[in-house]
């Protein structure tokens, strides 16, 4: 039998202290790619596992988040809980934790410890506002990362609200951060023989996103506007009604914009002397936007989106979910994927967004069961059966 | 003199053929954690660099995307730049290319090329939906990513439009996607000693971010309502109203709630038979609102931030731009820093959200000018005076 292929992070040993979303998502990425991720949970478990809609009595929010670890049940807050932890980190390369900052001191796990126990443990830490600064104390939450960073002030209809984002998008991206960090640390360590602290924080990852509209406001020192789906520059962009829905078109600029009315045979208007230029465009959105949608409202989005695709337009469907779903495109890229649960059925989750072709991303371990790997990761520990079973009747540790 | 700290990927080699924002946006992240850049740009450079408002000349757009980077102007259209092109490669570990799938080919850098001239290359691609599947020759951008990646459909009021994020997203996540790619691929050498390809789609990185969203549509069937700045599920949360201004405020479950009453002195609210469950919440929403925005209504923003955070319930500001970039928290945790242009000023832009404690992201170095590292590298790779003189000579290469 052939050896299966593992992923690049093989026999990348991460200490999983995280739950609930910003830090399961970094360690899920890196279990992904193959490190092998053991997951500390609380007697109760990750509040996760009891969230979202149950399939046979398994949260699919979990599943989302969790694939590619193994579960140990440990009590962080007993003394015989921290010497098993403090014996696991020994062994490994990575900590990961999303608690507030100062948490990880009052577990006895302070910079010095950690660097006495272990000096190559690359120590991850993903919070709200960072671990230095007056709200270094504060509370964090997604939503509220979103409203301090900005993100919310820029997007939404220029009349209307400040609008955040549905999904928790300053978890996510602080997510991905910490894993970058996290592997560029590994990578630094081959040099130095060291370990270092990584921290991300939520409000720090959007505002790493804003882009332009950044460099805008540091060059005019006005304000960004909100624009809504329309773009603040050039006209026109945006959202187009065709005979059975809208579609999306990017005309980003003056020769795919030729291409997009040319196809729509309203080419006349880039020489009219009424639109002949951007500015004229911009004054006299309502005309052209009149003046494109009844072309387009002669046919389908299907037709529009095959003659303008063809024409180099970029363009698309504002799609739901359940359309995403059943995408060509999304099924081609493998975006849904089934992970099993240990002792439990396979859930559908959301494919790898990082394709390798030599040691691609996989399902490399099922979705655990809560405790399902203790004894396991406990045994690879050098603990033996009576200690295991002492650590069990103590309630240091959950059973399998 | 001490040595300087060098970032944890010092002496990794890139070859950068990307221009505008997704690729820029992957190597930048690499360049700040340590790495040699090369920018590879045409004649007329990056077009970004005539972009946005310009400080003397210079495009802040452009120094936001590219410090940490030296560049040099190559004709890749000509055989004489080609063979540049591939003595460069020859030498690096990796390379990182946004262009539409199939144009490395046409640049006669198909896959067993490269895996000839240097084995241990790592080819890195960001595009708009993959290298494969029905969609691969559709032009992308990140408006239609946003659109046809179910993004856009779960953002907004419920009456509304499905809403657009400002900043381009699926740019910058599909940028930071391939850096934690492209160093999970150089960890993964070590014990290989192979390269391998690495690719990220912008629509794949923002399907990624679906999270509890798509694990709910995948239990149920159901698409999801957009619910704008309301939590789908949890009543009262959203933006309330103080005497001077909006605030957010996440009462993501009944314990936070419940501090934010009493903050309030609506404690009885919990115990109220009228409100004493999530859903009889929910159907009173206005009722709710009314009470909460009355007792708002009384103080300034200020205080109602104070005395939540303290209390232990999330909450903050909607803030525009110019509150973002004069917060004490963002100065304390140094997300605006100035980079300096080579030969140039020293411009405003954002600054690391990776935070490492023992070797940090930092400048490296400058912004660089068009083609001002040309002579640098091209010697660095093995080309002397009078080669890089007659390089010049027939437009292969441009001028420092």
């Amino acid at each position: 039998m052939a050896e299966p292929v593992k992923g690049p992070l093989d026999g990348l040993r991460v200490i999983d202290l995280t739950r609930v979303l910003s830090g399961p998502f970094c360690t899920m990425i890196l279990g992904d790619l193959g490190a092998d991720v053991i997951k500390i949970e609380p007697p109760k478990g990750d509040p996760v596992r009891g969230q979202g809609t149950m399939t046979d009595g398994h949260s699919g929010y979990f599943a989302g988040f969790n694939r590619n670890k193994r579960s140990v049940v440990l009590d962080l807050y007993s003394d015989a809980g921290k010497a098993v932890l403090r014996r696991l980190l020994a062994d490994a390369d990575v900590l990961v934790e999303n608690f507030r900052p100062g948490t990880l001191d009052k577990l006895g796990l302070d910079e010095t410890t950690l660097k006495d126990l272990n000096p190559r443990l690359i120590v991850a830490s993903v919070n709200g506002y960072g671990s230095t600064g007056p709200y270094v104390d504060r509370p964090a939450f997604d939503f509220i990362a979103q409203a301090m960073s900005g993100f919310m002030g820029v997007n939404g209809e220029p009349e209307g609200q400040p609008m955040r984002a549905a999904p928790p998008i300053s978890d996510l991206i602080a997510g991905i951060y910490a894993a970058t960090g996290i592997l560029a640390a590994v990578i630094g360590r081959q040099k130095t023989g060291q370990g270092q602290a990584v921290e991300v924080a939520m409000v720090n990852g959007l505002v790493s996103l804003m882009a332009y509209l950044s460099s805008e406001y540091f060059a005019t020192d006005k304000v960004p506007a909100r624009t809504g789906n329309d773009h603040p520059l050039v006209y026109p962009y945006g959202l187009f009604t065709c005979s059975d829905g809208q579609i999306a078109v990017a005309n980003s600029h003056d020769q795919i914009l030729t291409r997009f009315l040319e196809t729509l045979d309203l080419g006349w208007i880039m020489t009219d002397p009424r639109y002949d230029t951007n500015p004229k465009r911009m004054a006299a959105r309502e005309e052209l936007r009149d003046l494109i949608d009844s072309r387009m409202a002669g046919k389908t989005r299907d037709h529009w989106l095959s003659v303008l695709n063809a024409a180099g337009v970029p363009c698309g469907i504002v799609q739901n979910l359940q359309q995403v779903f059943s995408d060509p495109q999304i099924a081609a890229q493998q975006m849904v994927i089934e992970a099993p649960w240990q002792d439990g059925p396979a859930l559908k989750v959301l494919g790898f967004p990082i394709k390798l072709n030599g040691t691609p991303c996989a399902v490399h371990r099922p979705v655990p069961r809560l405790g399902g790997g203790t004894t396991e990761v406990l045994t690879e520990a050098g603990f033996d059966q009576d200690q295991i079973a002492a650590l069990v009747q103590d309630g240091t540790i959950g059973t399998d």
